[in-house]
């Protein structure tokens, strides 16, 4: 009889554990269960559909579940809540959804990817018309449509991280007012102070409206039921929509009731070849942890190229071959605006909470020749470890391109560069790509320069 | 008494020669001599000054010699023509170009920076009026005054090389009927020929006529001396202006005579703290050559990028410190039209030439999530040593962000990164910048792949 190879969650990482599995064996029985709507779609790619940026949800459909079971053979169930695994069986029970149908399947293989699913802290009024979540398809199709029907003016947004900001522009695209709220003292926490200024400077001459050291209290709503305020410590805010981007939650209850070891924030702990610790049942995805490469930390870095990337290795391990998931640099990039917000590694204040002894420098600089059409100004903070000289992170903000700088500090960050290999790479120049001299060697040249005046490190 | 440090030359290597060593010593005396009538330009910019993209030549001038006396106390003296350097007397003699007068000045630090110039063969009817080589700034404004003139409808550009091309462009954007010759059997000999032919057929479809392993024999003129036909092995081309764009040869004259060895294509051979093999005197930029830090082989590589580096090296070392020049990649990079065209290390065929036993793969793309406005197809061409799995070359071209990967291949390679390493790297995702598994990502797993597959290698 045929294998079969159960997938739980059909995005990033199940769709690509699907089909990575068939070109590893065509005799396989694959079937992929989710309780979502869609699979294997594009969930980045969400604001940018509300903006009309993106004119149809299917652009979002990277493969249909006809597509699916044309192409490569793979079954998949949508509406279909897997309630419970049992591992001594190898067996899981699933709630239809459209039907309330309950029933079990068997599995050979078992992959989990259920994703990670928004945190709603017990706010009241959570649950009043219009407040939103935005993670799947469905989301920003209500989310849409609401903006579609032309009835409403005011949006507030609780959470100045990525998706907040990404929506802050999408609805201001669309024509309404704004309003971000991070409980942080800074929006994008994730950056240093002085680079998360800039970009809610950026925010504020768009037009939007951003309050950050501030907490909601309370959502009302009107007779309807339908909300018309959001109530913070200092404010009181007229809105017609709320979104909730607070953050996500790895989606892993299941996985814990079968026994399956949870690690940092909730998420499944993981080998390097993606196998939980229940041998044969694999995770991969917005619900497993990751390693930080450079800290060893273990961390929760739901992503959808890194949910590619460990679905592949989780794919190869289960049938079979060896391959191994290194960890993760932290890597993020967001576009709001006219400004590209990128990062690598720790910022300056995560290094020094760390207790790592770091130097960083900050350089503002064009990103194309000075005298090239379109040259736009972008600033590069690069953090160094005083004693080994090697890279600990980067942050890029500006109107400029920001991915290369980003994407270079990645690699040499896995190749472990010094800023003194840093301030000699033979990048590519031409005056319409970049200065003669890179912002990241200008950058790493100041800090080969300050590092010998520092005096050494006492031991 | 002061110090003095004399500069021949000053462009790209020179002009930071001369202020990278002020900021060193406040007290040495800094004194450049160049033939130019210009200093501290881009040369990479000329293209973009004759297409009228940058409308002034002022814009191309990074510093005056006035900026530099009164910012730094840097003099300058142009149209002087350094005709002899001893090296025992310390001693330089100059001819002013402008009053033919002689003279000699004496230093206690040398710096040559001589550049390089463009080959000239020796082809009956060089010397015709309105055939040009591009170097500096007077021969850009020389050429685009012709353009401007409105006198003309037909360029011949001999040589299909970067700066070939990129006149082609500059020159089609003026209004001219374009046709580039190249003797060898593809325009850009450094790609592999199926990349090439890419290149070719883009500038094709933009109205460049182009003729390939093919030579001039003969450029004729008419009775007013102007140059009208360029007469090829197979084929009489009717033409008002030719560019001669065959490449370019060090500037090493002067240094020969006075005992400096010379290396690869008659360049200065310098160690790797840019010193002659005479103390004390230094050299850096186009008339130097570099070492490929991949192949371990003596390189002339002359770019405005490379000279800054070597320059800086050259004036820490001079002035008592300690540094070195790692070398280049070889990595470079054009504009040609809507194509961007990129390379590091070596081709296919430059690998295979070197016996070395290595594997390529070729990936198509979008540059972008496929559903973001404005994505756009690029190629990608990866090469990797089969035995050590590292990164020998890249190349990437297309309409698409070519830049970007190129750099990210040339830190990969700085690093020594590997296939397996290049597949997992945790490169910024997010749908404006990149699909959710990047061009670079989808190659390196094609090589693991192919790798695999290979018989391993006899020995």
């Amino acid at each position: 009889m045929k294998k079969h190879l159960i997938i739980i969650g059909g995005v990033a990482a199940g769709a690509k554990t699907a089909a990575k599995a068939r070109r590893q064996d065509e005799n396989l029985k694959i079937t992929i269960y989710t309780s979502d709507k869609h699979v294997s779609y594009s969930g980045c790619g969400l604001p940018y559909y509300i903006s009309n940026t993106v004119k149809s949800n299917d652009e979002l459909i990277i493969r249909t579940p006809q597509e699916f079971k044309e192409k490569q053979n793979i079954d998949i169930h949508t509406e279909q809540l897997v309630t419970r695994i049992d591992p001594d069986k190898k067996e899981i029970s699933i709630k239809n959804l459209k039907t309330n149908e309950e029933y079990n399947d068997k599995y050979d293989y078992l992959m989990i990817s259920t994703g990670a699913e928004p945190f709603v802290p017990p706010i009241e009024g959570r649950e009043l018309k219009n407040v939103f979540t935005l993670r799947n398809v469905t989301d920003s199709i209500e989310i849409k449509k609401l903006i579609d029907s032309g009835s409403i003016k005011n949006a507030v947004i609780v959470g100045g991280g990525l998706i907040g900001l990404e929506c802050a522009e999408a609805f201001k695209e669309r024509g309404l007012n704004v309003t971000v709220i991070e409980l942080a003292g800074q929006i994008l926490p994730l950056l240093d102070t002085e680079m998360a200024e800039q970009v809610e400077k950026h925010c504020k001459e768009k037009g939007i409206n951003i309050i950050t050291g501030d907490g909601v209290k309370k959502i009302t709503g009107n007779s309807k039921g339908i909300v018309d305020k959001v109530i913070t410590g200092n404010h009181e805010i007229k809105t017609d929509l709320v979104l909730l981007s607070i953050g996500v939650r790895p989606n892993t209850k299941i996985a814990k009731e079968a026994g399956i070891e949870l690690g940092v924030a909730g998420a499944i702990k993981v080998n390097k070849r993606m196998e939980t610790n229940i041998p044969g049942i694999y995770s991969a995805g917005d619900c497993v942890e990751s390693t930080n490469i450079l800290t060893g930390e273990a961390v929760f870095t739901p992503l959808g190229s890194v949910a590619n990337k460990q679905a592949r290795v989780a794919a190869i391990n289960m049938l079979g071959g060896h391959d191994e998931f290194y960890g993760v640099l932290g890597t993020v990039i967001v576009k709001v605006f006219d400004f590209n917000i990128a990062k690598v590694g720790l910022s300056e204040k995560e290094a020094s909470d760390k207790g790592l002894d770091c130097l960083a420098t900050t350089i503002k600089a064009k990103d194309k020749a000075g005298y090239y059409p379109g040259a736009k100004i972008i600033t590069l903070k690069m953090i160094a470890d005083k004693n080994t000289r090697r890279i600990l992170g980067c942050q890029v903000i500006g109107e400029g391109i920001v991915d290369k700088r980003i994407d270079v500090m990645v690699t040499a960050i896995t190749g472990g560069l010094t800023v003194d290999d840093l301030e000699q790479l033979d990048l590519a120049y031409s005056p319409p790509y970049s200065p003669a001299i890179d912002i990241v060697i200008v950058a790493a040249g100041k800090l080969v320069k300050d590092l010998s005046r520092e005096p050494a490190t006492k031991i």
